[in-house]
């Protein structure tokens, strides 16, 4: 995204509209687009989030710009999202790219990998790292159906399955799977995963702080005006920090009825946070020995890692461990 | 904000656009608002977040809608620009809300209390907190200047002193004053305030995580489109992610450099912390029995934060802990 240009041209506007104020007649195309998500439409905050970015488009544009938004399985799977971005079937996606690193592992950094940055630190990564934010930077990096922290749950002796958040309860139902993983406990209450998966364990590891992405297809994106393209941006900013203070404001409650409804908390044992992040760090090693598109980005990525981790041990660290020992 | 509102509008024109696809020719007024800032032009982040909301909101509708904006000191005094927007000298001011607190307490809870709740609480708090998101949402509540942690620094002894970002330097090296606190180590470094405070006392309990607040004048505001309302709400987000990311991504060097350049940490001790807690909690429950509108937000802000805290506890503290503690 050229955002510098796009300031640019707002700066000279700006200047214009000082000195002569004129009331310019705005003409934007009516436009209409689809979206085609990951997720099912029972999780209001995941699947929620393309509809507030699909909502707030609309609101930006006077309701010119509109975009209908379809839940995993309506249009397309789960898992074809991204392919048809990239066949034009649709002009937007919205998924986690770690499902498609089976083409690019570099793509699971766009979303999230064992123990990789949490969440507020991914967001400062994101918005700091111009070079990977738009859909041209991603450009050379392919993409596959997969999921990223099933590799080191490999390493270290379990059998990963890939398998659709609406999918999940079934699998756990018919014992296809013993265990499963999903965003929190406010999805895992809606999707029911406690009447089958009594033991809870905590903290996920494999991902401590996700971002979701919409993948644009290359020539919906390019036809946009710099009005509609900033349009864009705003939204989806807009939507990733509903989705999170949503998730935050919602998961105590749930996490609270969960274990008054019979769940029971497990902390992982520090042997099997120990042996898992050791395979983790071999295996990014040896990913940057072999994928060059994952080395130069994980470089960036565990030296933000490395300084953020220092940064919080001291000033949030220090706070939040005093809040969560006092009596509230 | 009547968010809902636009929401259902946005929503009917949808419809009417899906069956007829009209090349809508949208007319849009332009606009120039004068926002004033309580922040010097040296700090880039604080200041900063103004300027990116104003870039926003320029981009967003076309170059049309046009807000400059004013540093401390520039068209209005630091901890004069609410009064500004009150008196409608400017549209909007872009400040922090607990330099307000003398007329109302309550001020102080949408910006940052002594053991409140930290950043991203704090956003799950106001995304979630719809009754007082809006300007209408503040009318009866009273403003003055103040600094809200100073109230709990009495208690424990000390003697506080409200000074505008640009002038704590100076007052520093005079020794006017004897310590100061801002917003952390990159801006510390820019201020230079190392060059003549060599002790760094963390973490700051006073301010777990702060929000800015942009107020702008009824009228105003009222005037604006639902499109330009939109613009305004998706740009302040915008400038809300946009600086948390920024300070976090820069502090951790700035932190590094401070150290490097002889700058002492020290972690506040227990009973210091343990003393401003119950002098906190203390000044809580009485402005509960006395201000209406401090117990009517406070209620509501002490519940979130108990069960965010309790949330923090396992699922993020848990993998920061470990993360905090790891060779990176």
């Amino acid at each position: 995204m050229e955002r510098r240009s796009f300031i640019t041209r707002t700066g000279l506007a700006g200047a214009l509209a000082a000195t002569a104020a004129p009331a310019i007649v705005h003409a934007q195309t009516a436009l209409r687009w689809r979206l085609a998500s990951s997720f099912p439409k029972s999780l209001d905050t995941i699947f929620g989030a393309a509809e507030v970015f699909a909502k707030k488009v609309g609101e930006l544009s006077g309701g010119k710009f509109l975009i209908s938004v379809h839940a995993a399985g309506e249009i397309m799977p789960a898992f074809g999202v991204v392919d048809a971005v990239q066949n034009a079937t649709v002009e937007i996606a919205h998924t986690a790219p770690y499902y498609f690193f089976g083409k690019d592992e570099t793509f699971a950094l766009g979303c999230a990998i064992p123990f990789g940055l949490n969440s507020r630190q991914m967001t400062a990564w994101m918005v700091e790292r111009k070079e990977i934010k738009s859909l041209a930077d991603m450009k050379g990096l392919k993409m596959r159906i997969g999921g990223f922290g099933g590799r080191v749950l490999e390493r270290i002796g379990a059998v990963p399955q890939n398998i659709p958040g609406g999918d999940i309860y079934p699998a756990l139902e018919k014992g296809t799977i013993d265990a499963a993983e999903w965003v929190g406990p406010y999805d895992d209450q809606k999707l029911g995963f406690n009447k089958v998966a009594p033991n809870y364990c905590y903290p996920g590891w494999w991902e401590g702080g996700p971002q979701l992405d919409f993948f644009i297809n290359t020539k919906s994106y390019d036809a946009l005006t710099p009005e509609y393209k900033a349009v864009v941006e705003a939204a989806a900013a807009v939507a990733h920090t509903d989705m999170q203070a949503k998730y935050d404001y919602r998961n105590p409650a749930a996490l609270k009825q969960l274990v008054g409804s019979g769940t029971r908390l497990f902390r992982f044992p520090k042997e099997v946070m120990e042996a898992a992040f050791k395979a983790s760090q071999e295996m990014y090693a040896e990913l940057s020995s072999k994928n060059a598109n994952w080395k130069k980005v994980y470089e960036d990525y565990a030296r933000v890692r490395a300084d953020q981790n220092l940064w919080f041990r001291f000033a949030e660290a220090a706070f939040d461990d005093f809040m969560q020992t006092q009596k509230l």
